[in-house]
């Protein structure tokens, strides 16, 4: 198999496993409990806290870890409009699914939300996040770095204007954590998934600066100093810590070695495939995600055949897999339904080999040939 | 180490785990991609949730996969909330804290509570519930078994009631699942999770009858029917689908093991331990916990004792735990505070053995005897 669907999610890397494993045999304590099996996963607990904190560049008491990205956004959107009880959101037209469907929820409740339009090259315009400011807004979501298209977005700027408005600013890091520092400096809060930076999935962690701007979203005991209630995942918790550890240390090396891949691939499909675009500008990408229409090709069936022989890749994103309509994303970025439909997502990894890259190439570019040629 | 904390958290069976690594190695595609990888974790998704439904008798897309107890009894009572916008919850007094603190942020939201206590038995009377219904009353929660005392409720009876009157039925069965099957006749919904029969943690299970109930608790993606956004956690899953299944194969046989410890422990204490109190009537409980008050000890000091000598047990809920304060269930059942303070929660599982018993005894009546002596 030769996987290129690292965005929507990674091996769990081996030496990450490793330190799992006694969380997931020996060390089975509830980390609540005060006899010296809680107090292994405790202290489990807060050694994973600390590092990430330091990680990130926040204190401790501001990483609250939650089932993953998902959760964190979600966390975010809803506990800010269940404490203003009504008021206006600004998403970005293109955030992922779990802010989404999120402000969707809310609008079903009675918050307003206006979504603002990327432009063609894949960022939204902080001037354009600034013009949907209005009196009642209270919460501005946009994403760090686009999950189908891998475009960063100027969350800094962004950031600013709400700081200045007074404005709640979420921050959703999931496609970014592997590659970037977080943006711990212009957001209120910050979320991501530890499956993307191959760490294991059904965790994450929200970043908060200031948890009295949020309602807690899942109540219950005094887990994750009582704003997250449940008990703890132990071993998912310091998985994360240590995957997150991983991606940071490695991040220069590793970022070099999947931007390489990605690039040489970019450049043999545009210049030896007809027909073929790169979604986004590929100055403003992370380095993992290029994401390419195929004139004439139907991106399901470049997926399937590629899958006939092995390879994975993705059209669009995961979360929304399955789903018949053309990418949201591409199209308010100007595609035309018929270029949306014919995105294909290719996400490099860590594990991904320059060999890999060439029989992708040769695969692919067999696949549009016959597709067209059908 | 003797670790009598079952009710907090046990030992991730081996079996389960040996199930769950493949998906912790190398099956690691994420369950909505459309590629080989990914329809080999949305395969073992669906065969999890196929087993689950038939081992609680319900349909597979009534079974929702969540982080646990706690985020199925938020998503079920603030899901309901969230449809009806105002309105009248009621709750055993006795409830888990995922459950009475998701009420309480309910009622900054500006909703009312009722708070049914129990009896001295430890089980609140259905009746009692019947009074408290009211004209706007929209939702109720009773466990199906209380955490502290092991005291099961009358959930089929509440449950009628509920029915009657059109008010949603939540059970939080964390407490029951290993030991008793789900009442999935007479709930609206239910909930477990999977680390309270040897599953892994931050893994579980929501059964919901009738989504539209109920708003969704996270949003996000396809994943769960569109009821629970995330990239599902395959391994999570996979254990959680293989613990249940051997709780439910094995459960007449592993009851009577853990049933035949607690009684002998209990009733060695009891006979042989002067001014102690087994707290709710044994003739109604899961057969796992026993809370037994010691008359002029703090319940901390027996805890730390015992934790001295490598034992594990609990005051009160884990959840609960480093709390000064006394018990709430158990001043609801009448317990003086200081007999409240004097509790200790023993809780066994099917990896004790009678050998253990002894040395706990052994080991407890020293400790109350120093403390006492003090």
């Amino acid at each position: 198999m030769i996987y290129l669907d690292n965005a929507a999610s990674t091996k769990l890397d081996e030496e990450v496993l490793t330190k799992m494993m006694p969380y997931l045999t020996e060390q089975y304590g509830n980390a609540q409990s005060q006899h010296a099996a809680g107090r292994a996963s405790a202290n489990a607990i807060t050694a994973a806290r600390d590092k990430i904190a330091s990680l990130v560049g926040c204190r401790p008491d501001e990483v609250f870890f939650v089932s993953g990205g998902t959760e964190a956004g979600n966390t975010a959107l809803k506990g800010v409009c269940a404490l203003h009880k009504k008021g206006h959101l600004i998403l970005s037209s293109i955030e992922h699914a779990s802010l989404s469907e999120s402000a969707s929820d809310m609008q079903k409740l009675g918050f307003d939300v206006t979504f603002v339009q990327p432009e063609s090259d894949g960022a939204v315009l902080a001037e354009n996040i600034a013009k949907a400011m209005r009196e009642d807004t209270i919460f501005c979501a946009v994403m760090a770095a686009n999950n189908e298209t891998g475009v960063i977005q100027p969350v800094e700027e962004i950031g600013k204007i709400c700081r200045e408005k007074g404005v709640f600013f979420y921050t959703d890091c999931v496609q970014t954590a592997a590659y970037l520092p977080l943006p711990a400096n212009c957001a209120d809060a910050m979320g991501f998934s530890s499956h993307k930076f191959y760490g294991p999935k059904g965790a994450g962690a929200l970043i908060l600066r200031k948890r009295s701007d949020v309602l807690r979203l899942i109540s219950g005991g005094m887990q994750e100093m009582g704003f997250r209630g449940g008990t703890v995942n132990t071993a998912g918790i310091v998985g994360t810590a240590a995957a997150y550890e991983k991606a940071c240390v490695n991040r220069d090396k590793v970022n070099a070695h999947i931007k390489g891949l990605r690039d040489k691939f970019v450049n043999r499909v545009l210049t030896e495939i007809e027909g073929t675009r790169l979604n986004g500008d590929i100055n403003k990408m992370i380095p993992s995600i290029a994401n390419i229409s195929f004139d004439g090709c139907g991106g399901e069936n470049i997926l399937f055949l590629l899958d006939l022989k092995g390879i994975c890749v993705s059209t669009g994103a995961a979360c929304a897999a399955g789903a018949v309509s053309p990418s949201d994303t591409l199209i308010t970025m100007g595609c035309g339904i018929s270029e949306a439909k014919s995105s294909v997502r290719f996400s490099f990894g860590k594990h991904n080999t320059e060999e890999e890259v060439d029989l992708v190439f040769d695969a692919l570019k067999f696949a549009v040939e016959k597709i067209r040629n059908n």
